[in-house]
């Protein structure tokens, strides 16, 4: 399938309400855990897509817009969500990521981009050339493998609770496909 | 972690709310495509739920605190959504479901369960004696297999549009861990 903007606005722009939904005032229980060691909770993980808010999406969208492959995009750092985060509750982050979110769809949607906007192209520190329209799909992309991360967190949660039931439920056969 | 009924009571409340603010009037492209052949598409994802809700899960804590482990649980026809989705839209599934949820919910707090009730014990056609508490247990994490799920399934449709990046999103590293 190909990258259609409308869509991709159409999905980022109902994941705050999603999270919301699903977080808002859970107990700590669900959104304070995380699976082990240094792993992600709900908590951390809406922390690290306001990040991406502030430093990652539209900056880089600019950039590829501004200078083209001539200025490489600064690294997404993937452990900032503890500055985002630090002092906050989950609903003041939740509210956050509400805010950022939309200010950043209506600067997406004021661009105005023609389909040959979308094929412009900008270089990642790590993956070398991509294009415009690459980076807004995975901007979608990332809120689903986010939400695909915290219904496996939670999930964790009970894992010795579901008893005998744990091998039909698929969530808890996920070992977390970390990116590399 | 041991099971509580209110944390799995607050999260069964919420997932009709955080699959309606995903879902609702988002475009086909999202919502009816699936992973290829057979597998399925959000929309027979709700259905499943919805199947679940009529059929599974309060049927079978009645049936456990009715009868013990004298009386087998139906098996749970894992295609009934066929029937709960056929001529349906989205949006009436998603309104269903909540309704369903909502009833539900209704009535297992009117149980008023005490702890010694949730130690209680039924008979799964496949997995054998099991206890109220892990069924209970399992409706919660069951919601998140499949919200796990919807969101597997959604980026999938961006498997190519994301270009290189695709190696950094875990969601797309998942290869769906069906139950056997």
């Amino acid at each position: 399938m190909q990258h259609n903007l409308q869509d991709t606005i159409s999905l980022l722009a109902r994941t705050p309400a999603a999270l919301n939904a699903l977080l808002r005032d859970l107990s700590e229980t669900w959104t304070l855990r995380n699976e082990g060691g240094e792993t992600w909770s709900a908590f951390d993980i809406v922390g690290h897509l306001i990040h991406g808010e502030r430093t990652d999406w539209m900056p880089r969208a600019r950039m590829i817009l501004q200078f083209g492959e001539a200025r490489t995009f600064e690294p997404f750092d993937r452990w900032g969500q503890e500055r985002e985060s630090k002092g906050k509750s989950l609903a003041q982050l939740l509210d956050e990521f509400g805010r950022l979110r939309s200010e950043n769809l209506n600067e997406l949607r004021g661009l105005n981009l023609r389909p040959q906007d979308l094929e412009k192209r900008g270089r990642h520190p790590a993956l070398g050339v991509v294009t415009l329209s690459q980076l807004l799909a995975t901007w979608a992309a990332h809120d689903l493998t986010h939400l695909h991360q915290i219904s496996r967190v939670m999930a964790h949660q009970y894992r010795e609770a579901v008893g005998p039931w744990t091998k039909f439920l698929g969530v808890l056969q996920c070992a977390g496909h970390s990116s590399p």
